[in-house]
């Protein structure tokens, strides 16, 4: 299978994301990966990677290229550049996967150009009005439940969260083997008559399904074991996303900063930062491999603008893994048994 | 001063909550605390401390009692509980601290049925609409933000937003001393376009304001340092608060496991220990004192249904201090000079 990485839009050196990219294939047999950017960097990365000569043929075959011209940056607004900048990476990529040239794109680029281009260039799945961006959250046993939506549609109506919640609860059956995927709505309380009107219609809707709804759960909950998919609006759930790394990076820098106080501190230092990297690798979402795309007509991974190395391969793997899974023709077949397309 | 406690309501052992009150009061000279609860109860308590004779008269002078022969339990639904029991804790200390027998009221109770009746009993500030819960979060330099609406309403319009904004400004700067408060609107970016059509609008007018209001800022800006307030809705921000909190749970204990599964775990454990007990103390919002319902016409302290002790210790001397500095007068007279009410 080919995965298509755009190795441009990011905000890293294009040379980490295709040594994670060689790295991904190393460890994938049956994948080969398209590096989707301009021709010079390309070429200036080969240049380099010559110099070093680490990676065995059998991995650099199956390292391919698709030349695109222009680059879309975060600052761009996500509805019009598409019009200006027809052949970045973005749309070079994502027009590939429509042709099939490639079974899964990932991208560390500007989220919400990707949203708004692979609605259009790939279309949405049937039955699916608005798609979902879907991230793996750490929870308080060192696993990952699921939180949908966190960023690709702001407003949402019932008949949306009931298709986060299929998505959803697929993507968590066939990526972590969940057997049974308990569904949470993200909520202000427990109770069925908790939070808005508009809420408890969707609570009231989603009790309906075929699927194993328990009812709200709260923000704690994002990091519990009592709902392995949470779903709610792209509004909320990215509020609640950079909450949360954003709690995380504070108690990391005020626990260092405890912990340097400390007497005896030089002797326990090496010890704690062995915890504090296991922690920080434990609660990486990134080794999750990046959010998916939901709802749209295809394998589409969206990585943080940050994305290096590891987070390129992880992203890899879980397309692969993705495609391996069929989850796309899954979310198809699901929503038409229950009669939601 | 006066300072109503309802003992009653939370989670807690009054007695716990009675001890925190005589720590305030031997803390605090101008102070007296008004207990309020069942005579049952608070007899009970007496004789229990009368075996311990642990604090001196000059404290124990200072601690009043008000008869309240109900309670408000967490799974009572605030809209309809205050017909029912009209004698209970809550009800008794808000209309004690309507007849100004009490300066200011703290309750560890069922926060909605709090803020029905607080906007009830004690009526609302000329101006405001909507009431706000506001929450101090610890931010990475050890120092905290205040985040409000974090619960009391949860739908609200730009001229709420607006309201939130003046009362969160002069908590900053009356409780925390902050002299010119940077006041953010929380969003899912920070640039003026981001978000819905709502919070568009909602930023177009807080624009206007003439206070120090620096724009969007994301979820992680609740821990950092790039604005002093935060203002949003109930509902996102009772998730992003839970969310908080979720998120630091979860990464205490991953990160104790982690330690404890280390070589010379047993050796470091003690120092380690040191450093959490002091992140824990740091990030901890109680040492602020519950959170304050801003926009009633009153002082009113709502803290955690599990406040304990210390809790109590400190919701009694953040009310204190809210009283001397007048902030509800201040309230008023900013809502007036701007042109609000």
């Amino acid at each position: 299978m080919k995965i298509g990485v755009d190795i441009i839009s990011g905000e890293r050196d294009p040379l980490e994301l295709v040594e994670g990219a060689l790295e991904a294939v190393a460890e994938e047999k049956d994948i080969t990966v398209v590096l989707i950017g301009p021709k010079e960097t390309y070429q200036q990365i080969l240049e380099k990677l010559q110099h070093r000569k680490r990676y065995p043929s059998h991995v650099l075959e199956r390292i391919d290229f698709l030349h695109a011209a222009e680059v879309v940056t975060m600052e761009d607004d996500p509805l019009n550049v598409m019009k200006q900048k027809k052949d970045a990476s973005i749309y070079v990529g994502l027009r590939a996967h429509k042709e099939k040239q490639i079974d899964a794109f990932f991208s560390p680029g500007n989220t919400g150009a990707i949203v708004v281009a692979a609605a259009l260039i790939l279309g949405r799945v049937k039955g699916v009005k608005k798609p979902a961006l879907a991230t793996f959250m750490p929870n308080i046993e060192g696993k990952a439940n699921i939180l949908l939506d966190v960023g690709a549609s702001a407003q949402c109506e019932a008949q949306d969260y009931v298709k986060f919640c299929v998505m959803g609860e697929i993507y968590s059956r066939e990526m972590l083997g969940v057997e049974k995927p308990r569904i949470g709505l993200l909520n202000i309380g427990e109770e069925e008559h908790k939070g808005t009107q508009e809420m408890k219609g969707v609570y009231k809707t989603l009790k309906e399904l075929p699927l194993n709804f328990i009812g709200n759960v709260e923000g704690g909950d994002i990091f519990g074991t009592k709902a392995d998919v949470i779903v709610c609006d792209g509004y909320i759930g990215n509020i609640a996303l950079k909450t949360a790394e954003g709690a995380a990076k504070a108690i990391s820098k005020l626990l260092k900063s405890a912990i340097k106080r400390r007497l005896l501190a030089l002797l326990g230092l090496p010890l704690y930062m062995g915890a504090i990297a296991e922690l920080k690798e434990k609660t990486d979402p990134e080794r999750y491999g990046g959010a998916p795309l939901l709802g749209v007509n295809g394998n589409v991974y969206i990585g943080h603008g940050a994305s290096g190395k590891d987070a390129i391969r992880y992203g890899i793997k879980a397309a692969a893994r993705a495609v391996r899974h069929e989850v796309l023709a899954k979310i198809h077949t699901e929503l038409e048994d229950f009669h939601l397309v």
